[in-house]
């Protein structure tokens, strides 16, 4: 009892391990893979979903299937899907080749789909598991399970500074503070990302190319959030070969006169405030999990408080800035108590190089 | 060969741990250790520094003596003085007890010193080793090392801070940033420190009581170092029965009518200016090896640009406090390019519960 224990945990790893080789290219949808053994427990088939359009998981492995897979078994991290979208049902695969047993990690966290699937199997006759590897399941899929749950993107909030918390000098330089490693590490992660939000100060006075440098095809969609709409003529966000880039304009404060600095090619989309939750959840609509934010301090306080941020993601460099005027990763939350403060679990450090990684989560 | 040496440096190590028994009560001298074969390499003896008057670690080896160390072997940390000072030169004793081998890990950092106590013994005929675990030793020492090289006291800062680098919220308001743990793990830090230095501001803001809260006896010396003499009458600091305390300040800005404000028993110093290296210069002539910054932005930013900081300590709370007026640990170095900036050196991180400590090299 206990050994198969083990080997279904070692099919259910395999499952989110294929899964996450979709990793930054299925959104809107999940990641999700699946492995068939079968009826003596033989591996037969994998799967998983590379790409939103393409085929899920489940669909894949059986496409792959070279043997029977009548009375075998079936692992698949997430609750199968049973309603037709772009592809058809994965349920009734899974009933129409005969599997005799379903491993599901974790439901489907859309709460109008949510144990439908399971149900629609057991009435088939067939034996489902719920709950195997479950923490590395929603640790795989937090985004699109936030998403589900809150109709807004899953937001990460990344920032640089040096060991006395100092994101740039008083006079506005702030490059480097890090080291090229670090750098290199936030090109990298931001090929998890589906998006990548800035502000239009950061626009104005970096103008950065918000890139992954090639590591995700295509780039994630680089988003400008500006209460003005007064941003520069030229920028790097302008040039949409190398990217897509979408301007987000509070209409209750900017001028539109500026909207036709802005070159074709580039989307745009208002908003009735500058609450940066309307923007998470509208990039969220437009199949958005998760968003990358590297913004200033000002739309960083913000986004912070109307609760856009799940985790964070703190690069400290060994250095000392000082600078009255200098910036900090935010600005003013009003707080006047203690008790007050956001309060940021499950720290975790790592170095790159002499600097330090923290992550945390909000 | 090689064997001989892993014993050699057995025995070192061990000198080495018997030295940092007297941790925090041998200034102004070093921390030394000795460790006594015989002829035969069997462990015939052991010492240390416990205090600064008491004998000198080769001396309590010698005294605690039980079989003929004729042709023996001594292990000690640092060169055996040679001079008559509190205690009788130990050089003497080693030359007297017929010993035939010494190893030295480092030299007398006091150039005055520095190789007269290894010639002496060569000069006798014994055989001495230099360089044996050398950078333990350095690490152990490097208080007394750098105060010999110098003429000032060794300065290790320390700050609690948030995940974005405040001090404390805009109001003042600074209990608690760090965990309780964390608290209790700066007072056990400061029994390591001869001397904890603040600025009038962090007396009159937070009235610290600045002790070990016992785990040094004598408690570390406390020290105002002050601008106006404007200190407040009554004070955790003007009971010193807990621990002695002192108040430095530049006479060049002070108003002495103050003076009687301060209750007898504390000790009170004058310099010509307000540059912490005046301070740190003082109390090193005071007998300090080393000394605790535990003062506001004020006060660390021109003892940093002073050269008073050689290690820092940072604790790093998970906590989001943001502020636009809110304290940073430093003030402005005024920087104007990111090559002018403190480059800390050597960073190494723990955890103390959730709270991120960070030490690191000026």
């Amino acid at each position: 009892m206990i050994e198969s224990h083990i080997i279904d945990i070692k099919w259910m790893k395999r499952a989110i391990y294929l899964a996450s080789l979709g990793k930054g290219r299925t959104s809107p949808n999940p990641m999700v893979g699946a492995v068939i053994l079968d009826k003596n427990g033989n591996l037969i088939s994998e799967g998983f979903h590379s790409k939103s359009g393409m085929p899920h998981a489940e669909a894949m492995a059986f496409n792959n299937l070279k043997k029977d897979a009548r009375d075998g078994t079936i692992y698949v991290n997430l609750e199968p899907c049973c309603h037709q979208g772009k592809t058809p049902p994965c349920v009734d695969k899974i009933i129409s080749f005969g599997i005799k047993r379903v491993f599901v990690s974790i439901e489907d966290p859309d709460k109008r789909m949510s144990g439908k699937g399971i149900k629609l199997l057991k009435d088939a006759g067939i034996k489902v598991h719920l709950g195997l590897c479950k923490k590395e399941s929603k640790e795989l899929n937090k985004s699109f399970i936030h998403k589900n749950i809150t109709d807004n993107a899953y937001g990460v909030m990344k920032w640089a500074m040096s060991m006395d918390g100092r994101v740039g000098l008083k006079n506005g330089k702030s490059k480097w503070i890090t080291n090229k490693d670090s750098r290199s590490l936030v090109h990298s992660l931001r090929a998890s990302f589906d998006a990548i939000v800035i502000g239009g100060n950061t626009l104005r006075k970096d103008d950065p190319f918000l890139t992954s440098r090639g590591i995700r095809n295509p780039e994630p969609l680089r988003v400008v959030f500006t209460k003005t709409l007064n941003l520069p003529v030229k920028s790097n966000l302008w040039d949409c070969k190398l990217a897509r880039t979408l301007v987000v304009y509070d209409a209750s404060t900017a001028d539109e006169k500026f909207l036709k600095r802005i070159p074709e090619g580039v989307e745009i989309e208002k908003l009735s405030s500058d609450n940066p939750i309307l923007l998470s959840n509208l990039l969220a609509k437009k199949g958005c999990n998760n968003v990358f934010w590297e913004c200033g301090p000002k739309l960083a306080t913000s986004a912070m408080k109307a609760g856009c941020i799940q985790e964070l993601m703190t690069f400290i460099a060994p250095k000392i800035l000082g600078g009255v005027s200098s910036m900090n990763p935010f600005s003013d939350f009003e707080f006047t108590d203690m008790d007050e403060v956001f309060n940021l679990n499950e720290p975790e450090t790592s170095f790159i190089g002499n600097d330090i990684y923290v992550k945390s989560i909000t």
